[in-house]
């Protein structure tokens, strides 16, 4: 089943108040068009969105810290409390040392919480897969944003992605990333081997969330 | 009026439904009291926490970002829609650059945020009463969850700190912590100089939190 | 007497033995026209540019760290070692925290290293002047490497500048830079206020450096 | 051939003149016992002491960036115009985010440059392989500066991280460190499938440094 995944950031369009309605949107197009969906708002909307809708919600950035004093983290403890089921790492624009990304993985899946870590080229990739999180999330940096999507610009970087962590760790999944809007670009990610995207900006600041997400979903089933 | 504001840090005994309970505690100290207190819970957690006293809720940190593309960045924006007053920020476990000690301030004010810029010494605490936060909460680092309160260990570095604020920026209040747990630690923090005390582990980690923020209160007082 | 700082960043024109070539010039200039220059190579090219030449040598960076295991860190004693005079502490492409642009000013004062603290607002420049370095400079980051100079882009931030230094601490000389490239940039950034300028890419990257230094010179006389 | 890398930190005993005077020391003994050693300067130190022996000298650190506006930066092209032929990456006092480590791989490579990255665990010396640096150099951080070596304290660490590296990427190196001091301890991390061995305080604070060395070196072979 194809997972699309919308990462909220922190437009003014998917904050607060917001936040809620764009989750809502979300779920009404997961049940009725019968794909999976994940929303992820910033760490102090997760409680609220949990609450309002019944799919996943996942944080954005997660710390690989315990309890303790650490004032000012985000632990997977207080995700989970508040209702996230996941959690975005080392996304473009908040990356993460090596090791601090292998012990966010393991700080989530001690509260069972599911993993996508964010990539920006092949290599980065082979190093995520070996870290064994659920999913990693390939996004050319210089596309993400951009409106044009990685299938089109970059097919090989899924490709040879997609690849590549079938032999370093198969049972890690592959999403993809940057400039995805449209359902052609979907059906296009899909092709090359992800099971996938991960989007924002393209669904986000559209006039209308609503209908950008239903072009998506209905023109990736083309 | 006395300020005290208390990190509740990703402590076990401050997460979740313990963060909760343990605001709940602080606020019903304030009342029989009459203290100001501040509680300032996990990104995640202030959403329910904030719903649940009426006391203010501070973050422990925020980003100096505004809206737009800043996945896993706290913004002012997302905490004030969350129901917090105001935040830490530069805390010594939660260091900030200085260009983004002076944003952080700045996205607080743009949103009716209270600031409390930690430091660690009499120098940076001049520095940071330069930016005009509504606080400087000095802290030795050595001090912090040691038990030894700095009013005790290090009294100089609080009177010059007031000193030192006094002259820069006259209505910048001086908060002091580290070490702060009994009713006398407050007191003397009081008598050279500051307006209140930041505390953590001496009252999260204590058999009975709201015996120890009783002790505390009554103690200041004798 | 006017202060003329050259940042080689690690331009390929300003590198190992280019490096070298481009301090002979600079030190050639300050002598032929009187005016204090000082060179601010990469860290490992400190050592031969130092050799090389009699005009002050400053570093890019220095952590504020001393003698232990601080493995891949910039130290005073290493800087000191190898000849250097100074350091630039905080460019706004290697911006330190608060803490740490304290350690660093008190690090070189200990070996004796003078202080240019970088800022990017008149608010930040407040802060870094409470630090007491030698200079603060500062640069709009918007207008670095511009070619528009900041001095007439914005003369209010050198002129604020000026003041809020001379408040909180004067006897730290104030620098500006960004986008300083000709005689009357640096001549209007003189009438402002400063001491002097912070320079990079309008000479580094000029065809001929030595007729860009000339003419940078030259032109402030007029 | 046994590699002994050994990191000078920022040692008082191993800054400057006296990173100078060590680095002869671990000429003589290279020569002397016919093994590979690679002495790990600070930045500044590098010229003067690349200059002054003819064994391999390498950087603590290196920045994945290019020419251009890096202020502060350490780049590749800096190290080798000053004679380096090899870098550290991401050590446990200076860890690199996961694109970054990546980019310093990469820039070292069209630099002529060796790699050694270190890690913390086998989790992450899987990661780190997948980037296919020269080297990996697996430290846990509980024993760095400790003087329990590793091979004792934790040979499944080293087992693991051979057979890993041999699995995912098999022309990569692997070397051990943390707590090695004494020739059983090299000895033991040969046995234990490892390449050489990444030293640093256990000679550097000795009280003859030859002497430690020596016994390091003999005692391997016996």
């Amino acid at each position: 089943m194809t997972l699309i995944v919308l990462n909220f950031k922190t437009y003014r369009e998917s904050t607060g108040v917001e936040a809620l309605q764009l989750a809502k949107i979300c779920e009404s197009i997961s049940e009725e068009y019968s794909v999976e969906m994940v929303v992820v708002p910033q760490a102090a909307d997760i409680h609220a969105v949990s609450e309002a809708v019944k799919i996943p919600v996942y944080a954005q950035h997660v710390d690989g810290v315990g309890y303790g004093g650490f004032t000012g983290h985000v632990t997977a403890a207080s995700l989970k409390a508040n209702g996230a089921r996941g959690s975005l790492i080392n996304h473009s624009e908040r990356r993460l040392k090596l090791a601090e990304v292998e012990a966010s993985i393991s700080s989530c899946r001690s509260f069972g919480l599911k993993t996508i870590v964010c990539t920006n080229n092949v290599v980065t990739t082979r190093a995520a897969a070996a870290l064994e999180p659920d999913y990693v999330a390939v996004e050319p940096p210089e596309l993400i944003g951009s409106g044009i999507p990685v299938s089109k610009a970059n097919p090989d970087v899924i490709r040879e992605s997609v690849n590549a962590v079938l032999k370093i760790a198969p049972k890690v999944g592959v999403l993809c990333g940057a400039g995805i809007t449209h359902g052609e670009d979907l059906r296009a990610a899909l092709e090359l081997g992800s099971e996938g995207v991960l989007l924002a900006s393209g669904i986000i600041k559209a006039k209308d969330q609503r209908k950008a997400l239903e072009d998506l979903v209905t023109g990736a089933k083309k």
